[in-house]
């Protein structure tokens, strides 16, 4: 007789981050449910990436949840402002950005949460990383914990005693050079993900806003080439 | 020189506690920014009850949210389940019923954390209500002071200390009479409400389930007749 797997709820946002952690919940034996969020981005090729992963993995279930955060304002990423390049590599992190949107992981953790709870699981996976990141609070462990907390009063089952939630974040420790050697060990497949910020229409990564600059440097520094394409990106990264 | 007024950002279902917490706020001196959820309830009328309302008020700016919590199942107020009718009001809260919506008030409450961030406050309002309550696990005190925790580590504002998030709670230790005497003494016309989870094609509240049994009970104990329709009510409550 072979066990059911557990369930997991996987934020599955398309990049690179969140395609390795659904990797590892796979890899660690979960039944991965995976989700999406259309939430008002500017650019939607992120959850067409999203739907490439999703299909090239044995996932229980890929939902895609549609909604507008762009209505409140507040952000490059949602508004129709200029996405800033940063000058220096070393200066991502420093301040945060304007790419930063409100509460955006607390928005998409809490729908990952009412998933996880009509699935009768507890376990949530997400990539955030607090190392090579854009100093966005809601990726931080401090964070994350308080999430959790919260979590384990908010729902029936956690209160019941019979299902208490669990916030999974392989990646938070990790570079982005580490995160691509363990993606590329579990066979991801990065040329269907994507990063940027600001792409062109074709779909190209500019290859010069902050989470380009990130990407590029983790390929670089993992010793080994993306394989998406960019419109143009410095000499140094060494990319194709 | 007239000061500005704080903002708060308040949620309102359309209901009679989200109405009289309004009206709470707005007597507290906050702009009110009122919003909304239609979340693939089976009911559209709270929507409508909640622009009413939001009419009827001096409110700032009223957004109504759409999402479909419905597409992850397990919740009689957006599956196509008969809603429970309590045998006996006593029975209400002894068990959460099946009217429960996964995480529902996190996912609220975490668009209002975004649409608060935007508008650069830390103040809302949300109208839950520990003592004649269904007994959700996310309307607990405990719940409350668990989500103002990870909201303040959440949030660029509040990490960054210019901006700490406080969830208003003025509803959570009243009865249901308590909440209908201060929203008649704030002058709110309970008739734009709607409480019923069950209501009849033409708009008119069943009398019977939770929601109803609750209303009804807190009109007779206020002293005061509720002045929306109903299809039918046990004599007890001695409503028209």
């Amino acid at each position: 007789m072979t066990q059911t797997p557990k369930k997991a709820v996987v934020l599955l946002s398309g990049g690179l981050d969140s395609t390795t952690t659904l990797a590892i919940a796979l890899a660690a034996g979960f039944q991965v449910h995976a989700i999406t969020f259309r939430y008002g981005q500017r650019h939607a090729n992120e959850v067409e990436a999203a739907r490439r992963v999703a299909a090239c993995f044995p996932v229980a279930r890929h939902v895609v949840c549609t909604f507008d955060l762009g209505k409140f304002g507040g952000s490059a990423l949602t508004d129709n402002r200029p996405v800033p390049h940063a000058d220096r590599i070393e200066d991502i992190g420093r301040q945060i950005p304007i790419t930063y949107v409100p509460a955006r992981n607390t928005v998409f953790l809490s729908f990952a949460l009412a998933w996880a709870e009509t699935l009768e699981t507890g376990h949530i996976f997400i990539g955030v990383n607090a190392l090579d990141y854009s100093g966005y609070p809601d990726c931080r462990p401090e964070y994350i914990r308080a999430f959790q907390t919260m979590a384990n009063q908010a729902t029936k089952a956690a209160v019941e005693g019979t299902c208490p939630v669990t916030i999974h974040t392989p990646l938070i420790q990790m570079t982005k050079a580490d995160i691509i050697r363990r993606g590329l060990q579990l066979g991801v497949d990065f040329g269907l993900t994507t990063s940027c910020y600001d792409p062109s229409p074709d779909g190209r990564a500019c290859g010069h806003c902050d989470a380009c600059l990130l990407r590029l440097r983790g390929f670089a520094e993992a010793g080994t080439v993306d394989p998406i394409p960019y419109l143009s990106t410095s000499a140094e990264h060494g990319t194709q």
